[in-house]
């Protein structure tokens, strides 16, 4: 499975799979893989923390403890979308069109200004 | 785009094309994203906050707004793989295979131990 | 020390000795600590990640770990409240006052309604 | 109320008050206090998303909205110790002792090296 020929129903079936082998569903309401994605995204955010911002060395030290976090989260994510009927690329679609509503290039080139603020 | 019919790689380049028209990758350190995942996976949980584990109309009352926090954690996490060669699919794979021995069906149907204690 | 005869300031004292010690309080920056403070905060959470909402057995099975994690995430909050000046118990009593008006008894007795939904 | 002349206890009490005349013990378990301390420090931490690490003129301009995030995460500490009989100046004492074993100072002057890693 590489990014250019896998789609996001393929990586469904797999985590789907190892779920239902698991007998997990029962488990996975959307409380509990929220606060499972939670605790696995400040895991990640975990090798980051004394770290200069432009710190690429950290970075590769620990790729695969790094890569391996961000799998977790997003087969947690993939699982959230699977247990609710979402279909997780036409969201991203809708969201991507919000975004880029709220930043207008104009508005937001070269600043991290928060929409709110803006 | 819907998932039987979108890749990894197609929604890289959706993210990429949002981050360069703003000139936002100087922004996008690997600790900052990985800051912003954290922050937005807290947002997603906020919505789960008081209610009942099983409480499934908390959800369907709130699906779109749940459904643009999925959107934004992953569009992260796209963004993040991108950003530091990260082949999303292959990590997943490699990590379900960790997991799979991390908890065995026979010694985890049905139950939520976690592995360290199994 | 116990609760009815320690003061913040005790508090911060204590805290500020180990600091000072390890010469730590150059790493000691408001977004350090705050990254920190939600690292603690996760790691806190997933002890209670796949139990019933209730289970306080959950909690006396933990009671000594889930103790040290309340107390990890203190010192780093009186830490943070040291190195930026903060009058710790003045911005409580300044933020209750605040909740007070945010959330009336009359309005929100017995519910858990956000005040933007009240 | 400042830190010199306030005890846990008094902030206990006061915090105490706010929830009993509210009639909100009954959600306050603690998975759901666990929760908000989690949502709660993700908030603190999304003022410092995308600023330099050091940067000081971003916590002077938002001083105020910062203190109420910090006031707020500690009023819910409070309350999970108040609500579970936990003594948090005994906690603190207690995990000062054992973090003062796992960072010796003779091993991290200067360091942010993680214990497992010392």
């Amino acid at each position: 499975m590489t990014d250019p020929n896998t789609t996001i129903e393929q990586l469904k079936r797999q985590v789907k799979e190892f779920v239902t082998q698991r007998n997990w569903e029962q488990f996975h309401t959307p409380k509990s893989l929220a606060m499972a994605i939670a605790v696995e995204a400040a895991e990640l955010m975990e090798h980051f923390l004394w770290c200069e911002n432009q710190a690429k060395e950290v970075f590769e030290k620990k790729r695969e403890q790094i890569e391996d976090e961000i799998a977790d989260i997003t087969i947690l994510l993939i699982n959230f979308c699977s247990q609710n009927n979402i279909d997780l690329s036409r969201a991203i679609e809708c969201k991507m069109k919000k975004n880029a509503v709220k930043y207008p290039v104009g508005k937001c080139f070269g600043r991290t200004t928060k929409y709110t603020e803006l």
